[in-house]
């Protein structure tokens, strides 16, 4: 299943060391003004190479758009977007060939589709990220007349809330041939009251299928989240005032519906399980073997993570809000 | 959006005061022995009323099949399961049908439907649960014979981890006119490898959206989940021997494909938002209102929300297998 | 698949000797006024036994709304419908447990689950059409005040057009232990420009699905229909002229999307397959048998197939209405 | 909706004068041999310019395969199929910019989107089913091995039958600056008994959706189709054999569900809606004009439409095939 969405719909496609990678966006809006301009800033804030504390992988990840836009504006037919793969070293990836990665999805691919390309991890590399990117830029740009911002950042590295702290967790675990994880959080501000869609559409759900689905998420949660879990009653409420809510620790939804208020989500990421450090693992005959994981990796992923979370969550609001206006006009 | 799954697709109906909730589950696989008795035991762990420590509400919660199974086996047509509601005391409600009770869904609904049926909470009521409990118990039931065996438990209530220490948090809750929140634990054994769909179907994903938005759910994590976030790469990685994986800090899902260890999924709970304590709110006409919520309530619904967790992962997990099976049969 | 439409949803469950039939209308707008009253008129005219050339089947077909209206008006919630079988007389169908009555989906039901509820015809019976009237009725609800009204009439009756010699035509095939075919019209008038979706959710595309998807039904065409394939482009386009179109050739729909002109469908309905004529068929272990199928059946299946035609129309269109609703807020 | 299929889904792009033209090809089974020399010679078959008699467009219709196919083999992830286009003459529509074009979709478009692409139709043209041919043939390619073989050809052209005299109808119809709609008969040979998904999911239904999705198609039947209305039951049941069905009126499909006999279809195709002739329409400004359609047209699209229908059947029952292998496994 290569598609996300119900009414804002994206399709994604493409490996690792393929040709490209790229998406379909369908549902979009016609009407909106849109150029590669509006989508190239999300995807360079995603590529890698950036820094050295990033993977050394170089490529421009330049988009193209191929269709769904005429004289500047969305049509309301798809919008296909194609980024070319240029920085591709697959032969590095020719040792790991028949052996299982450990934290990867090597092993599982393997038993589900009984064949893949390893290179990369092709289809289950991060890269393919990059086409939610594309997608998700599209959706921010639909919500911006709306008012609707969203923004993410890293809260921790690893136990590191500062950023200097962080980016020293980083660099010591790169050295070590290690890595670490961190916690991503990202809001959305704007959003209007009553967005989300009981009892298997509401907005928490959506936003927790969307976030658990980016490659090395393992946790999900809004406003207090696990937090919650050790208050009362009386501390959890938010109270109501004539002038509005009194606090926000719901995180913006209530009952799967959003309130009006900033919408709070925060993603625990592990660390990436590329790492130099030797481990034990198997090859595809099962037979044990040692390995250590050479190549171009990021040694946290997590400020990596930032822009494909935002682009995530814009593709959830926009399916909702699109989802609820379609009962604006009935009703008598 | 009332329905869930792809492939095992649940629709849920009715509301916690009207006249009966219930579900209607399609694509079941024809040929599984199928009784009312399959189903009631699961309804019977959820139904309110139990122990001093629960809502008071009076409910027998009996099911019946109304379609879908013919001389004690599953056809493979629609399977309607019906429950009526008994014990409704709408009268309870009467002074909150103008005002948004704090933590529950009464202010969204209104501003999503512009109407609601305030009875109890109506369609946002818990009591929907019992249709997907019952659903789930259909899925549980068809997963039997595959050996996959589905289990919850309460970890934590409020900060106790011990039995009796978590009685005693929700009993000090409960006197004092407030509730806890809690953390649930569900796990599946018995998983084949391979279950979950790239890149937009993933396992975890599909979990996370199940548990999300389950109400009085604020967060999900699998396997070491948030703990991942301060953990190195060699020391979160499940490294694998030739007996299969060494440890399983993965939760039982990579690159959101099973591995065929157990699959380990935390819930946050939140405190139940019915309390007696007073709480400042407004009502329809945006008025200042001081509430205190009377009625049948738990003071802690981690309990209850246990055998709605198993029932979501398994049919979460169940339509995972129909999905994969569909491609054993091509390639050359 | 037990439920039809993306935006407007209905599942329908129950076999034709089970407990129930019914449906749950999901995506229904809110604040629609809504009673039982609303749709049984569409039962009765679809029940049985009103005639003597009709099935004598003798059921009231009540109808019970179970969920999702509130004190007269549709909340947004699910709304299922429940009409109980009363005048089950399984016993006929004893005989034909183990037979494939030629024309009925015995033989592929078989092939395909493996089992079926043979009596009656299960759930591929003509009274599973029950739940889809059902909820097309609040479908067609939903449409009075968008002033779209739909109409389906009895065009023709094997080869006769005109009412009493269709009549004469039904009778003769009764008499003879016999069946006839015909042809049903249905049109929607008032329907906006607009409605339908390129390039795989036409609105024809959409209507022809709808319509072969009708137990008994073998064709479908739009306007001219196979008509067209006759005709010469200038007689086919339909020109405009600065009122509007000139001519209704295409019968509403043109490039998958509605022209605001009526639309007009037209459905091959096949002979009723049950004959008291001898036949020759297999049981289920293959042995040859002749067969002679004796029980309560309509000689001519057309009138019967008007109602249900009509309520799949409106169906179809309301989605298509919803669908549509969602892009009207955005651009700029 | 530019998506079409459950399981097998293909989702479209581009637009006639745009950049390209493509397909993703999503829930393709793993494993399966594919190269482009396996969907050139379909796309070759639906190219313009191979005779007088078709529009003079002058494309080779390449196809790149950008992704999912890792050593000439599936790998279960997405297909994704570009075309770019050469021939693209956009100035011979300047003069359409702001007129509708009688029969064709200019009108509908602009009242839903609010904008069109109007160059050669833009995303209405028939160029749009160049995608669908190349996904298809990738549908073809994964049912060879199951031994299920499509064939379509054009049964009558206005009113001829003979290749000879049809030639000359639509040799007649160019040289009169006019244009001829004909019948379009496809075949699939070697599908299993059992598929299609009652009530809902019908395989015929889903056959009658295709088949009208495609553009110019104004009706659909099985079997005897519309003949059906004028036989009696006696005439139209397939009496059953011990060797099996001793005919096909049905079309191969009883109850929704797939015989295991040959799957005949037929497809009323209108005549073109591009003639030189002068016809009566509007501007955008709703002011009267005459039109003369000049550009590459093809004065009876029926032959082209021939591998477009046999994809379009292809992926249908690919889809059919999925969907009942889920549920094979299953059962005690």
């Amino acid at each position: 299943m290569n598609t996300f969405g119900r009414n804002f719909r994206c399709t994604t496609f493409g490996e690792s060391h393929g040709l490209a990678v790229g998406a379909v966006v369908d549902g979009c809006p016609p009407g909106i003004p849109l150029t590669e301009a509006d989508i190239q800033p999300y995807l360079d804030r995603r590529r890698p190479g950036k820094s050295p504390l990033e993977s050394g992988r170089q490529e421009t990840d330049r988009v193209e758009i191929l269709s769904g836009v005429f004289e500047g504006r969305t049509t309301g037919a798809p919008i296909a977007l194609l980024v070319r793969n240029r920085d591709v070293r697959s032969k590095d990836y020719d040792a790991l060939r028949d052996v299982f990665r450990p934290g990867h999805a090597d092993y599982t691919w393997q038993a589900k589709y009984g064949l893949r390309d390893h290179r990369g991890g092709g289809r289950s590399s991060g890269r393919e990220t990059l086409a939610r990117v594309a997608a998700g830029a599209v959706a921010i740009r639909c919500l911006e007349p709306c008012g609707i911002a969203i923004r993410g950042r890293v809260l921790e590295v690893h136990t590191a809330t500062e950023p200097e702290a962080m980016e020293a967790e980083i660099r010591a675990a790169r050295d070590a041939g290690d890595s670490v994880g961190g916690i991503v959080e990202v809001t959305a501000a704007g959003c209007p009251a009553g967005l989300g869609d009981p009892v298997f559409g509401k907005l928490d759900a959506a936003i927790a299928g969307a976030m658990m689905g980016i490659g090395a998420v393992k946790g999900v949660e809004l406003g207090e989240g696990f937090g919650a879990a050790r208050l009362l009653g009386s501390e959890m409420n938010d109270q109501i005032g004539e002038a509005g809510f009194l606090s926000n620790r719901a995180g913006g939804v209530l009952g799967g519906i959003s309130t009006g208020q900033d919408i709070v989500v925060r993603l625990a990421v592990k660390p990436t399980p590329s790492i130099r450090k030797a481990q034990q693992t198997v090859d595809i005959a099962g037979k044990g073997r040692e390995i250590t994981v050479e190549g171009r990796h990021d040694p946290c992923i997590a400020p990596r993570i930032v822009p494909v979370a935002e682009c995530m969550l814009a593709m959830v609001i926009l399916d909702a809000m699109l989802e609820q206006a379609k009962y604006r006009e009935f009703g008598e």
